[in-house]
């Protein structure tokens, strides 16, 4: 409607601007699978999910009544930026009663979604041009969240031998003269494999060492199936540690994470969460408040086993299908799978599965790019009898396209 | 508990992390008077609160009722990235009926909060060392939001002859060789004052012209109490306007907004609000959907006519007082005073009220340093008879501290 100008000196006439880094933040590569899956829902194909990285389950009844109540009494105004207090205290004494790690209520910000609390860890170190160290493969939006604040995401290629993990010997081989920081997540997606506290001790000295800091993600923490996994923060307090309500506690579109920072970042945190965010999501909060009584726990705790149920189910199904798994996943609720016993490239396989057989996984790409288009993830989200229909779908596949080798 | 090691070539013992921008990043200044306030509260003081730039209405019954029962069936998946398609057409409609305007549901993207669409909105356009227009004074975090993204925030300095606002010549007067924004608010925070259309499409006119882009943040339209206004949008469908749920429509602690961009923004938007939102609040979506029903407007309409009578109220009182309000306050619920012929410094000027006649009111710091310290803003979010009561203190306070000139 407006005709643009002939401008002035310092005009850049016919081109509009925008930043750079649109060019470097990637779309997730599942999110065309998934459009495409539901395009093929709607046109009355069957499609078994294993693409979505989101628990099938509800909210539990106790953390959902808790949001709708605090709602209807008019508790939806904002909190105090860092959370409501009541909140980041229940969240300092599940420290003490499930880790026996004393975590003051202090240096815990409550966020909106882990998202925020990734957002706001790595606002409080990356510079312009500052490297942060990850493990290729890793959660995608990670890189993308240092490319936002203009740093350079810089991911170690990892594999079986570190269970997938960054360890103390990439720090000490990989950090270079901008790199500021690393960060791990255990579990991990989308491995689901952990890293044990040792481990940690041992990145946070070698990080520590060199000035930088080291961020843990543990927002799948609460979904393991071996022995319960120790917090990062038992390492010390220097360590950031991004958690989340979405996974464990199964409230993904509430929206509410949070972040523990070392003491000397509390009070840059809270300027930055009182500029950035305003204040975490109300009614979540009180739903959250909700989610550490015994009643919740039970029942999250049942989900757990379900979830367990389809890993044993599906982590054996796959290798015998002749995908190569060589790390059992102990956590969270993926398999990171190996499929060039079986196919060329893992995207094509995720579009073949699902154009053929109505199967939606999530191609290896999203994670990074060692490896990534021989790697393929699967997602146990579904019911156990889904999982099965999805192997035997999976295994007519593979019987009429034996691999050309 | 870890000792850090000697470290290598590049490391910097003793030294750990911070990004640079933590020195930038602001504190609101009213935190410290807000947090005064409840100390004296719990000490058994009476607190007129003229601070908190938050209605003091609850959410209405209708948008509340959506959102419990959202919660109650279940609906706490997450959303689409851009937000729920059904919420997106309603924006859409809504923009049709109110304003006459056509947007399509394609360029609406929903947000966590008007904070999301800030972020997201200043990430499509701000690289390292750019430069970013603001009228001083301004909604503080608008500055922080640039130097998160380590943009360089340009306070224009405005008074009573623009309206407190940016105007076309303000943009040929200051825009330099890394500008690449200016960001406007109409009605304005902390001035309530508005941009006409003609000078929206002139201030677009300007920047366009120099390759720039304009943002119009118009998060308090439906608040306004002269000629409704009409949306930037009618300017054409490259200006970028943000927008939100919080202060018209009420919802504040639902943390919902959301941001109309530009046909070219659309795919770039969606990369970068999947990585760092994943997805706006789901009961929130829902809860949102019922606002734009006749009946859930109707009241939110009765409401605006409460917001108008408090104004009607507090702008001559404090006439009356002594400050200096040369521009009749037409939107949002601020009144921006200048005190300049009561106290020598507005920040003191809140101190003292506080600490005298508990009345809570906001510095003028908060929003930039042109003549800042001489102005203060009163928020008109209590009822008629808490503000004649916060005028009646004021008048014993001024009383007894008559200016020394």
């Amino acid at each position: 409607m407006l005709h643009r100008g002939t401008g002035s000196m310092n005009a850049r006439p016919g081109m509009q601007h925008a930043a750079e880094r649109l060019d470097a933040i990637e779309r997730f590569h599942v999110l065309s699978i998934l459009a495409r899956a539901r395009a093929l829902e709607e046109a009355g194909r069957s499609i078994i999910h294993l693409e979505i990285g989101e628990p099938d389950f509800d909210t539990v009844s106790p953390i959902r009544d808790a949001g709708a109540q605090a709602i209807l009494r008019g508790d939806t105004h904002y909190t105090p930026a860092l959370g409501l207090p009541a909140l980041r205290n229940a969240i300092s004494r599940f420290y003490a009663q499930r880790y026996g790690a004393e975590v003051e209520a202090d240096r815990i910000v409550v966020t909106p979604g882990a998202s925020g609390a990734l957002l706001l860890a790595l606002s409080l170190l990356v510079d312009p041009g500052d490297e942060v160290l990850l493990p290729d493969p890793c959660y995608p939006a990670n890189r993308n969240f240092v490319r936002l604040l203009n740093g350079s995401p810089a991911g170690i290629p990892v594999g079986p031998d570190s269970r997938y993990q960054l360890q103390a010997v990439h720090i000490d081989r990989h950090w270079r003269e901008r790199t500021v920081a690393a960060l791990v997540a255990s579990p991990s997606n989308p491995t689901g494999t952990l890293l044990e506290l040792a481990e940690i001790a041992a990145l946070n000295h070698a990080v520590s060492a060199r000035g930088g800091v080291l961020i843990v993600d543990e927002i799948y923490h609460g979904l393991t199936y071996g022995e319960e996994p120790s917090t990062a923060l038992s390492c010390g307090d220097d360590i950031l540690v991004v958690n989340s309500f979405s996974k464990y506690f199964g409230m993904t579109g509430w929206r509410l994470g949070w972040l523990v920072v070392p003491p000397r970042f509390v009070d840059a945190a809270e300027r930055i969460a009182q500029n950035i965010f305003l204040a975490p999501p109300t009614a979540a909060q009180h739903a959250a408040l909700a989610a550490f009584a015994p009643e919740a726990l039970a029942l999250l705790d049942q989900r757990r086993e379900e979830f367990r149920r389809r890993r044993d189910f599906l982590l054996p199904a796959l290798r015998n299908l002749g995908f190569r798994i060589p790390q059992v996943p102990e956590g969270a609720f993926y398999i990171y799978a190996d499929c060039s016993d079986l196919a060329g490239d893992g995207m094509k396989l995720a579009q073949s599965l699902l154009e053929e057989e109505g199967v939606a996984i999530t191609p290896g790409v999203d994670f990074g790019s060692h490896q990534a288009s021989q790697h393929v993830r699967f997602a146990y989200t579904r019911p156990v009898e889904v999982l099965q229909e999805g192997v035997a779908r999976m295994a007519r596949f593979f019987g009429r396209h034996p691999l050309r080798s």
